[in-house]
């Protein structure tokens, strides 16, 4: 990942994404013990910064000549970028989804006109389904996280956040971001080591799936135990990215994990005080803000609501809790 | 209401208020039938625009000389509002709010210092009320919006929408703003005279509540029947304003009307599509452009979602329609 990958996704995307807000609630503030700034990417254009990636990643490639269709695999949001990209591209999209995917993102990444192919998350493989699929059918495949192309479109986020935080006044403090693979808090790393290096990514996963965290602390790629159910799907991934570890094993700070039930809360508190519907994954490092006080440090707390593409079932149980 | 004064409250409230977005989805597009721009006011701080009067009020009338303190009277909004920007100002604010007003809007109200005395919607005047209190501890009365420094300060958002809009390529179109007393309509409709010509407001209205529709109608200020009920209290007013309805029966369009079963939709509908959680009278102009899509022309509307301020059991009813 080197800074002109970075540069490149930066203005290739400019006014193609959404700059999202940075923003802050006393409400927040005080339930959290120090200033809370939250940057809203599930307003992002799909309801996840998974588009910033996946439309970088569509542009550079046609850069380089004609495509004759993209494949991703995805639970989700990744799927919905990557469709949303390709259909501005002109481009049929297939997308590998597993058969306990959100409805919410299943119609969603259908509505962006992708062809959605089901799979058993538990008996199935993604990778070889997508393999035979990218070959029976001349697609070009876009990892979710494992792609460089991928990891500078998500580092956008993190420059505009280094501008937006120090615009708030706060030039030194730990940033948040909801973990799976990894794509999304190494692009910020590097962001943030070219833009604002008193900031620090955190990385934060769900309880059980907090392979990141162990593998930050452990120095070496560690997996997850099988078996594991998260709330957070959209960052229940088996083990950090090879591309993604190096950099934050380089960059980040100790990862966090929370439990379902501090991501619910944290659900209740983005609408009681932001306005925000975020998902289980999208809440979880405002979750970690709110429930792991004493694991931070300093006056001020920067964290990434990174979707909002929720079942009403999973939102009706946030609603309960306000 | 003259430019000068929106244009001293544009640069009084610069870095005060926060730019809100200009949010888009093609699934509501789709559901509207044309582009739907939606202006998220339900993102400022204190959840809905009204912190722009208020700001804007206090600002300037210390600008004038010192103060002992301010009241207003509100079901919440203008509340919360006013009470944040008193307690910025390091003042005193007593608020005259409903028995019935939603939970989230006293509690917000008295988590930014104000105290709030609470009165019967329905056998009391707020306003008498009101006037005992200015008199018995010399507070400086702030009027919801029959007062050209909160008008000014709520025409900041028209001058946000009219760069917005032509940034997004609509240059013309019916902006539909949500009504009680009129304050953000008329002062969005001067700036848009201003800054966007090509764009007109249009007043929309609970129905039971639609005073101003018929006002503009008839060209002459008519009450609303007594007894009526409305989910959304945050627009429900007995008429229009003496000094909103000059500018708007000059400069708006024909007024509509939607019922709570429709606000209850659209605040699904913003859920689902732009994952804001809007309250019911907040929701009332995304309502009027999914079930009014014949009283609208053109193949834009743009939608001001102006107040997030909702207690868990009618979210819970909105959520229920996902």
């Amino acid at each position: 990942m080197t800074p002109d990958l970075v540069a490149a996704a930066q203005a290739r995307l400019a006014g193609k994404v959404r700059q999202t807000p940075l923003l802050e609630s006393p409400g927040l503030n005080r339930l959290a013990g120090r200033r809370v700034l939250v940057k809203a990417e599930c307003l992002q254009h799909t309801g996840s910064f998974k588009y910033r990636g996946a439309k970088n990643t569509v542009l550079a490639l046609q850069e380089n000549g004609p495509l004759t269709g993209i494949l991703a695999y995805s639970s989700g949001n990744h799927a919905q970028g990557v469709a949303r990209a390709a259909q501005e591209a002109g481009l049929p999209a297939v997308i590998v989804m597993p058969s306990d995917a959100p409805r919410a993102k299943l119609e969603g990444t259908r509505a962006y006109g992708a062809e959605v192919v089901i799979y058993d998350r538990w008996s199935e493989s993604r990778e070889d389904i997508g393999a035979r699929l990218a070959k029976e059918r001349d697609l070009t495949l876009i990892r979710p996280y494992d792609e460089p192309l991928v990891i500078a479109g998500q580092a956008t986020a993190g420059l505009e956040l280094a501008a937006q935080a120090q615009a708030a006044g706060v030039t030194a403090a730990d940033v948040l971001v909801c973990c799976g693979g990894g794509g999304l808090s190494a692009g910020i790393a590097v962001a943030l080591d070219l833009a604002a290096p008193g900031l620090r990514v955190r990385t934060v996963e769900p309880e059980g799936f907090d392979d990141m965290a162990r593998s930050l602390d452990a120095g070496a790629i560690l997996a997850n135990p099988p078996g594991g159910r998260s709330l957070c799907d959209a960052i229940v991934t088996p083990q950090p990215g090879e591309l993604t570890f190096p950099i934050l094993s380089r960059l980040a700070g100790p990862g966090l994990a929370v439990s379902d039930d501090a991501c619910l809360t944290a659900m209740a508190a983005a609408l009681q005080h932001l306005k925000l519907c975020v998902e289980p994954g999208g809440a979880a490092a405002l979750a970690a803000a709110l429930h792991h006080k004493d694991a931070l440090t300093g006056d001020a707390v920067i964290v990434l609501a990174t979707g909002g593409n929720v079942d009403a079932a999973v939102l009706a149980q946030a609603v309960a809790r306000l």
